[in-house]
């Protein structure tokens, strides 16, 4: 490791970091310790306000793309080089708790400062960017501002999205730029050379093994599916079994296969039947209708591709006495992240005596779109129990300036290259 | 068979059984050929009324008890001697169909009609009764009428049972019994020498075997349990399988392994899971609680015994991961019907000429409560494709006729013993 690198790693203030936080985390503030702040609200604004008010105190400057994705820079050396980012998102879940997203946002100014307090010089600007929108609480879908940013939908697509309460994204995203006017305008897709996103882990991975810092390898794929069975509804005393055709029989016979499928010695694979619905739901009516949820994921390309075109065809032979639709809901391919930039992050843990570990994201961030625009990873650190989305999400003082160390070593690393 | 039973079985007119049936269907009816006669209403004193005119044709006579069972008696020649009783009920399911229950009545009341116009004398009385409240619909629980009549549950007990509506029954009953003031007064738990009753299949068993006649030879027992399994949510995408408390998986578990303890290759025991209610019910939410009802039917008093008892142990063994509650909801043992009786019709089925089964009957009737006071079976004719409880339920007029032609035999042979 380099060695300003070092000495800025060691300017990260646990203290200032973690008041940080407290301070974000009175912004839409729920009872249970959690935080509503939905995006492009008056709570969205009040943390761009929050946070650029820290920048001001620097010499770091701000510019704002035309979706409310906020940056925060600090210039390099070399004016023309692209900048190395950083960042995460401000919005949470509505009923979200005080970690989620904000800290890859207040880690990567922290790493601002610690650079700045060390005196450290890069080639390139470093930039922490808040992305708009990420957890699509209000306005669906979810990791929107990197999806607009990366191109991978235009903007045009979005702004006619409307909330529960019938606000356009058009009008509170209009809200929402007017609020931070003195910021330089940003274009779409504006170079990077490279982006780490710091975040809680959402799991209980690291907790369990005792690592304090998570070297994520790339994003799990992830294949959604609606299975509904067309049974018939039967008196449940008077029909013998061979003559039913019973929705939740079928429905048991298809979740035990994809089971058996998905069964993963490793402990790898994700399989998930969260949602079911049953018709008529009676305990004496044979089920004429259920209709159920099935989410596997698996960090693999070809794993998660056999596993889901998998999904149809075994539900139709498990199914031997109803009708069946198999209707797929979502698919999100697996991202894997830049292998130079994963070994900057592990590198920085090592230098810097901190336990670690790879793993793959089990859930999506805004790092799987720009890992189709520049070289990508993330860090992690433990939450507690791994708990989230969720009030009760917690995370550890010095977990989250252990985070924000290896972040500030990594983004230096990267800067001079 | 005697010769009297011969030739009043003859007399069964199948024509006016059938418009009788038309005619019944008229008070309540709903869309799609059903019915609505909910007890105590204003359609079930309508029923009655109706009942009540046709009887008043013959020299029958009419008597009621104090929870509204209805009498229709034909003298025989020995006054004192106790009666040979045949019925079933009126009321029907909120969306119920043409003949659960009014065929017992109304083929009862045919038999006496056969008997009358073929001149047959009876030592005994032969009795027609309609069961108040068979169905529980309005008032739970069901077969009231029958419970209360042979004192399983004093009358002082159901009368504050209140409807959706907050009627009670004690006026419901007071409206209802206020409507027939010519019946003389019954008492609960008068003697009875015999009892048979004539119902719809309600399965398929019959139609499947193209017979026409069930000789129904006791009614199945039934143990009923709530259980509910405890896990706890968790994000999809990042827990391992190996750390989840998803109840979802243990409730799979259970219900395999229930399957596997009711599997019966001669397909007589019955084994439904009808109804599932799942928390969160969030496709990427791991379920942290599932409640699922059991029913499990088998005519054989140590089978069921061994299946109900078995179904707590056996969930808590199944049970890998999450907390458990197990809830017995119902218990009805099973009930073997009076093999006399049985016989008697299966020889009436057989002089007759008519295709007949000996099936035990999968759904409770008011039968399973006389068979507690006197020699009791039942005769079960086809429905079609097994449906009831539903406005699509439907049944052969000359099905219907047969099966009363039978009954008209059984009972002269068992009036006479």
């Amino acid at each position: 490791m380099r060695e300003d690198a070092r000495d800025a790693a060691g300017r990260v203030d646990e203290q200032r970091l973690w008041q940080r936080h407290a301070e974000m985390a009175q912004i839409g503030a729920i009872p249970g310790n959690g935080v509503n702040r939905a995006a492009l609200s008056q709570e969205d604004i009040a943390a761009r306000k929050l946070l650029l008010s820290w920048a001001a105190r620097r010499t770091f400057t701000v510019s704002v793309d035309g979706i409310g994705n906020l940056f925060v820079r600090r210039a390099g050396t070399d004016a023309n080089a692209a900048p190395v980012m950083t960042g995460s998102h401000m919005d949470s879940q509505p009923r979200g708790g005080r970690f989620d997203g904000i800290y890859g946002v207040l880690a990567g100014l922290e790493a601002l400062e610690a650079m700045h307090e060390a005196g450290v010089t890069t080639r390139r600007p470093v930039e922490v960017v808040a992305w708009t929108n990420e957890e699509g609480g209000r306005f669906a879908p979810c990791t929107m501002g990197s999806m607009v940013f990366t191109g991978a939908r235009p903007l045009a697509d979005v702004l006619d999205i409307t909330d529960n309460e019938g606000i356009r994204l058009r009008d509170a995203l209009a809200d929402t730029l007017a609020a931070t006017p003195h910021a330089a305008r940003r274009d779409f897709r504006s170079p990077a050379a490279g982006y780490i996103e710091a975040h809680i882990e959402q799991g209980p991975l690291l907790e369990n093994a005792r690592k304090t810092i998570g070297v994520v390898t790339g994003i799990q794929g992830l294949r959604w599916f609606n299975i509904e069975v067309f049974g018939k509804t039967d008196h449940a005393g008077t029909t013998p079994l061979a003559l039913r055709k019973d929705a939740m029989r079928d429905a048991i016979a298809i979740i035990n296969a994809l089971a058996e499928l998905t069964h993963d010695t490793q402990d790898i694979t994700r399989f998930t039947v969260g949602r079911m619905l049953v018709t008529p739901n009676s305990p004496n009516s044979v089920a004429s209708h259920v209709l159920f949820s099935v989410d596997i994921r698996h960090p693999n390309p070809q794993t998660i591709a056999r596993l889901g075109d998998a999904v149809a065809p075994l539900a139709r032979k498990a199914a031997k006495f109803c009708g069946l639709k198999v209707t797929p809901t979502l698919r999100d391919d697996p991202c894997v992240f830049n292998v130079p930039v994963t070994d900057a992050i592990e590198d920085a843990a090592q230098t810097l005596g901190l336990p670690h570990l790879r793993l793959p994201s089990g859930a999506s961030h805004d790092a799987m779109y720009m890992a189709r625009m520049c070289p990508t990873a993330m860090i992690f650190v433990p939450c507690e129990k791994g708990i989230s989305h969720n009030e009760a999400e917690n995370a550890a003082p010095a977990d989250l300036a252990a985070g924000a160390r290896v972040l500030t070593a990594a983004l230096i690393e990267l800067a001079n290259r």
